[in-house]
């Protein structure tokens, strides 16, 4: 069973690297890129023991409190592939 | 208008930061973790030129070409939400 769990910077967190990429963008010669944030992203695959939904999603969010995000400035999300 | 960019290496490629996460959730007591494979994601804002969607596309894929993907080792994909 896979999983995506996507953190990203709270929208009142200033976000200096993706500041930097559309400094560089806009160097490369790329017109009207306004804002860029920067954000990371994780496929995690599980074993599948039939657990049921809700279990999964409960370990999910329990990794990211514990372990994937800085709850303080970063914000999760996640979804189950299949 | 705003699009997400995902880069992450190629499934070929080792991804040490993954296997570190990997591990570290074990420790942690979470169990049934087969894999963690790491990426990165980008939201960026463009400027409503009335642009097709076409040339939005060829921008994005140049912008990841050209800067936020090492395509020897990185593939990357791209969606525009709205």
């Amino acid at each position: 069973m896979k999983a995506t769990v996507i953190v990203e910077l709270k929208p009142s967190v200033l976000d200096p690297q993706g500041k930097a990429i559309q400094h560089s963008l806009s160097t490369l010669g790329f017109e009207g890129v306004e804002d860029v944030r920067a954000g990371k992203l994780f496929r995690i695959t599980l074993a599948d023991r039939g657990q049921p939904r809700e279990e999964i999603e409960r370990q999910l969010r329990q990794m990211c409190e514990r372990l994937l995000a800085n709850t303080v400035i970063e914000k999760f999300s996640y979804s189950i592939d299949d």
